[in-house]
């Protein structure tokens, strides 16, 4: 079910090339919906929020915000075991990304010259939480926790309503330990256009994140200028390196781990070792008898999954780095020394006890990650993604006058007089 | 011909809303046009830069990388005073974007674990520089100085070529003094598809960054995804607010300074002052003589520039934050009291000694700025946009027992039994 490939300089490539056009979509006829559902939300607001909830979710709630009592309720009747377990989670991630905060800055120079940078959190966020077998609580953490530590002022969540006409639970138990201020029940491209745009119930967000399907990611795409966003991510993706000390069984697990994602998932195990691709696959085939989404598994491992035979850990980083994963596992003889040799991944999962599920829930670091290779360039979810800088600067008279000549000899060479003007204009006086 | 507006809570707002329609270009031909060139360059390399160069610059060089004897015969010809400008405005920009770094850091934990978050230079990041009246040799600058700050390993310059055939020895002065490492003299969205895809001459880079007109602008967002982008800039602007105490040449140069940019930029006036509003426009039309670029700026003020009368203080500033401009002046009575308020700028400019030539050429924050109201959620460019992150973690045995249950129980909420099953198997043996 999974197929074999021997680096050669030319079979992993054919197989990196497949992957990679997992992530090249060509929808029109959904961006062209999408268009038409974004513009009638912006120019009606409210009202077409409702009939496009009508034409797809069979059903609307009478008023969109979820209030606060049904939040709490939610928290309350909750399995204590879940919310404890979405504690001990939220107190990981906190303390990981506080980690990651930068400061305003204020640089006094000389001559009584002020220069800064000032960083703060965004004004409003919205955050886009999918429903049905996609409803991850895990997923509002992720999203909702480095907002708010990056200081956004307020945080509104948009889920479609489920079969019931109402929230999922687990989502509402999330919102409410992560501090998310407000939600509505709304979903699809009406609820992402509602965010930008602002109507009557929903205020106007300055970014939206989380993940979403075709039509929400589209709806994210177009409105990408009118707000920020995180990422339009593609299909989720797992690269293992393994050296023979690694132990097949927790191999294939995680190859798995990963397939069960969606059909268009990939995972793709390197090993130098001959014995580690037979005994894998042996463990693939044990092991699939006792997972719920086997057929998505199968799927997945079959299309876009390969266990590559390598000759060298050397030929296994050049490949990862090539590849540039969204989850990167390194399951070998003392797994840190490869970290600096490793330039292009999401997040990198460090020896045979680091399972990536522990990344997706639970140990800190973001699992908003970039894919499809965008690891050479992009960057993770982070408090970064929830702020924006802006510099000032201030001169005195004294100081502008020191700087002038060399501010008219620049300007003289781009030719612009009227910013040589707005320095000479200044010198003329006294 | 600059119009004046009175602050009513409406005539403003439509002025604004005018003002945004500049940067919605919907250009569908050019798209078309420059996928074809894209695709082009993807298959055939050098081979359809050539072309495609002889089509629109009329000729091609032989090599299109221009030589390291070139770039510094450039250097050693060019005005000694143009030099130390640059290398004067090059010392400050430096200074300022030193402060941005952001380093990586370690972060042990109980148990033995270990989180991380690595912070990295990309790995090759290509500049374009436009060449004609729009080589600005201070743009060079403000892209390479904080690319080689925060590590990236190779920056490679494309700039077309002049009428001459070739390059605007400014722009090679620049790039010296920046410590561009490789010039390629080509342009347009064939140069664009080269730093994207690679060829055989020009090495295939992880992000693009620079200004450009609407080809190059239309490649970069077409390419986004197979390589990082800056930013789709929009037309330039300039906000000022001004209080009676501020003198009115000033703020008539530099509206005009920034409308020298092109017929679309923008250039407002916000102030309390009925006083100003008439001494401004008569010091618009008695400076206009003195400038070259009169035209544009006449056509620039009359569309997209106004004088607008407000009532208070606190009124200029919630327009300001409204419109979050680019560029913003603050010509007040001790200014600096005012930029807790002032939430969305790009860059500000405190008090009256504080041009805004200063920041686009000389005092050290970058001039490559959100533009069209995206202050709201873009930053400047900066250290930051030439990194990429990424997280590592390692648990032992013990830690990922200790986590087990917690992660079950939510990866048993989320339904996905495939996650649950990389920790079971782990806990199985001993």
């Amino acid at each position: 079910m999974i197929q074999t490939v021997k680096a050669d300089g030319r079979a992993e490539y054919e197989f990196f090339e497949r992957m990679r056009s997992r992530s090249r979509e060509t929808k029109n006829n959904v961006a062209e919906a999408v268009e038409k559902i974004i513009e009638a939300v912006r120019v009606r607001g409210d009202e077409a929020v409702r009939e496009y909830t009508m034409k797809f979710d069979r059903r609307c709630p009478e008023t969109f915000e979820v209030g606060r009592e049904i939040i709490n309720d939610a928290l309350t009747a909750a399995d204590p075991d879940f919310v404890s377990a979405l504690l001990n989670a939220q107190e990981n991630i906190a303390a990981f990304h506080q980690r990651q905060k930068t400061q305003s800055f204020l640089d006094p120079r000389k001559n009584g010259i002020i220069l800064g940078q000032r960083v703060r959190g965004l004004h409003r966020v919205g955050l886009y939480v999918p429903g049905g077998t996609a409803a991850y609580p895990s997923s509002v953490l992720m999203n909702a926790i480095p907002a708010k530590i990056a200081g956004v002022g307020e945080l509104v969540m948009v889920t479609p309503p489920g079969p019931d006409g109402r929230p999922n639970p687990d989502i509402l138990v999330a919102a409410a330990i992560c501090g998310v201020d407000r939600v509505f029940l709304m979903g699809g491209a009406q609820a992402v256009a509602a965010l930008a745009h602002g109507t009557e119930s929903v205020p106007r967000c300055d970014k939206i994140v989380g993940p979403g399907n075709i039509f929400v990611a589209t709806a994210k795409r177009l409105l990408y200028g009118t707000v920020d966003i995180d990422m339009i991510a593609g299909p989720s993706e797992i690269l293992i390196i393994a050296d023979d000390s690694a132990n097949p069984k927790y191999l294939a697990a995680d190859l798995m781990g990963q397939a069960e994602h969606d059909r268009m998932a990939s995972a793709v195990l390197l090993t130098t070792s001959g014995r580690l691709v037979e005994q894998t696959k042996a463990e693939l085939a044990r092991q699939i008898g006792r997972l719920e989404r086997r057929e998505i598994i199968e799927a997945s491992l079959a299309d876009f999954g390969a266990i590559v035979l390598c000759e060298s850990e050397t030929q296994m980083v050049a490949l990862a780095n090539e590849l540039a994963p969204e989850h990167l596992e390194v399951q070998v003889a003392d797994p840190m020394r490869l970290l600096g040799a490793l330039d292009n991944a999401g997040s990198v999962f460090l020896g045979e006890y680091t399972p990536e599920p522990l990344g997706d829930y639970y140990a800190g670091p973001n699992h908003v990650l970039p894919t499809g290779g965008t690891a050479r360039f992009f960057s993770p979810l982070g408090v970064d993604s929830f702020v924006k800088r802006s510099a000032f600067l201030y001169y005195p008279r004294e100081a502008m006058a020191e700087a002038a000549p060399d501010i008219l000899t620049i300007a003289a060479r781009e030719g612009l007089s009227a910013h040589a003007n707005a320095v000479k204009v200044r010198l003329e006086d006294e």
